[in-house]
């Protein structure tokens, strides 16, 4: 791309310096867009100057300066101290890509902010690490204002991977993310417990690890029907049902109490499991199991 | 290996023709094995008889025919009544593979009960589906006496995939099945709880579900150090400290709870943590979270 003409490399600013606002400064400026950084303390831009970038002394100068403003910092509240240092004026015709939010809640607090100062709103969730960025595993949920996103799909190719637009609720990108973490925290739990029930035998968890892969790969491999039913609002059944789940958990449940260990996480998975069954899913598929998360226990 | 002369063949005897059973019988019988099948009702044997293997009348029949013995009847239980109809004198010289424990703990019991026979035991635990058998994806653990394990090398090649001795401990099999189990069932809870929380706002399952990949790809990637560090007790930090961990966790319960789904099985996941950190882990490395799941709440 760095070989097109110009005109379609819109001005870009980046607004906050830490390592993520860094890379991604990089990545839009090496991809020929004119960048302008901003920061509370200057020396986090100079290596991104000497690459070509412009400083800018305030926020505001620097929002003036480009056409796709993205504010990276640490949270929300930061990024809203900083946007409230720039006059609403100098925010006009601009897009503003923020990816310091954390929760669908407050993405859509700053999409409601941005609508008051008439300015394009994408919200971003950044789902890899800043020496990640432009490369092929790049991974970048946005969301908000299609047009916005439209506008600025030559830019967003600068963040190399994949930059997919997930929604026009500004809240879906953070949902995204969250939700990503929620299965990924929930299963590095699951390996954590799965590790210690071998190695309390004296199992070498180096041994037992690699077999992992193949439970993660039947998950892969359960994903897409099950995301399915879940759409669909049927469980039709046929495959394994959560009859036959329920007592597999309480084995597991069993001969981790018999080692002395942590049960608090699988008692909760069981739970689940059991509400689902209770409200009349014991014959269903274990998709059916998205029943029992619906209707937490009364103590929830 | 069907070329090979046949006395590398040795015979082979399956007990209880379930679909696991007959599954595991064909494949000897295919592979040019003399196998000899019993079942307590003769209709499951039939195709397995055209198809040239060898009924007895009784179990203790079947076991004098064999070198190897699988036992693959539903339970422990249902594998002990079978193997007390069987004479101490007809089990002398033979290999006994059962695969019809589900714990540790019934594994060894059965081990004591072969050793008493003075046969030569192995703990199977058959990790995929009769259709699976024989196959490149076929994967099988086995546990106990090496020396049958190495007897019958040739023998359980006709198993496909892959045959793996993972100890002396006949409690091995049943603890690598169970403990794979307990990360796959609090895996696919995690996964079932992100399509709820996704859901919740309106996205489409669907949608979203493919993004699942990235986070079982990261899961895998860090399955090798974790092992590792659990393998040599030291959780040394520098990656994702505990720390950082939590208030993730604690996020994804806030916005679970906003959206009145379970959040039960977080609170356990976060609680976990939050008991790693308390024993002096907070600078550890997320595997320090092991230490939680070794020190139970009280309550456990």
């Amino acid at each position: 791309m760095t070989n097109e003409p110009d005109i379609q490399k819109l001005p870009v600013t980046v607004l906050g310096l830490g390592p993520m606002g860094r890379a991604l400064a990089g990545a839009f400026s090496r991809a020929g867009h004119p960048t302008t950084v901003w920061n509370r303390s200057r020396g986090k831009a100079d290596d991104l100057v000497a690459a070509g970038a412009r400083w800018a002394d305030t926020a505001a100068e620097a929002v003036r300066a480009g056409d796709l403003v993205v504010v990276s910092v640490a949270d929300y509240d930061a990024a809203q101290s900083v946007l409230d240092t720039v006059d609403t004026a100098d925010f006009e015709g601009r897009v503003l890509l923020n990816v310091s939010t954390s929760t669908a809640e407050r993405s859509r607090t700053a999409a409601e902010w941005a609508a008051k100062q008439g300015v394009d709103y994408l919200d971003g969730a950044i789902m890899i690490g800043p020496n990640f960025i432009a490369t092929p595993d790049s991974l970048v949920f946005l969301s908000g204002s299609r047009d916005a996103y439209d506008r600025h799909r030559v830019t967003f190719e600068a963040l190399g991977g994949r930059v997919v637009h997930v929604g026009e609720d500004p809240g879906f990108a953070a949902l995204y993310d969250m939700s990503l973490l929620d299965f990924f925290w929930t299963s590095m739990s699951g390996m954590m417990h799965s590790f210690a029930l071998a190695e309390a035998d004296g199992v070498k968890v180096r041994d037992f690890a690699p077999y992992l892969k193949v439970m993660l790969d039947t998950v892969a491999l359960l994903a897409p029907d099950t995301a399915r039913e879940i759409d669909e609002g049927a469980y039709p059944g046929g495959g394994e049902l959560l009859t036959m789940r329920c007592s597999t958990v309480d084995d597991i449940i069993e001969a981790a109490q018999l080692r002395g260990l942590d049960t608090s996480v699988l008692r909760a998975v069981s739970s689940v499991e059991h509400r689902a069954r209770a409200l009349g899913h014991a014959d269903a598929s274990y998709t059916a199991t998205v029943e029992g998360v619906r209707r937490p226990e009364p103590t929830d």
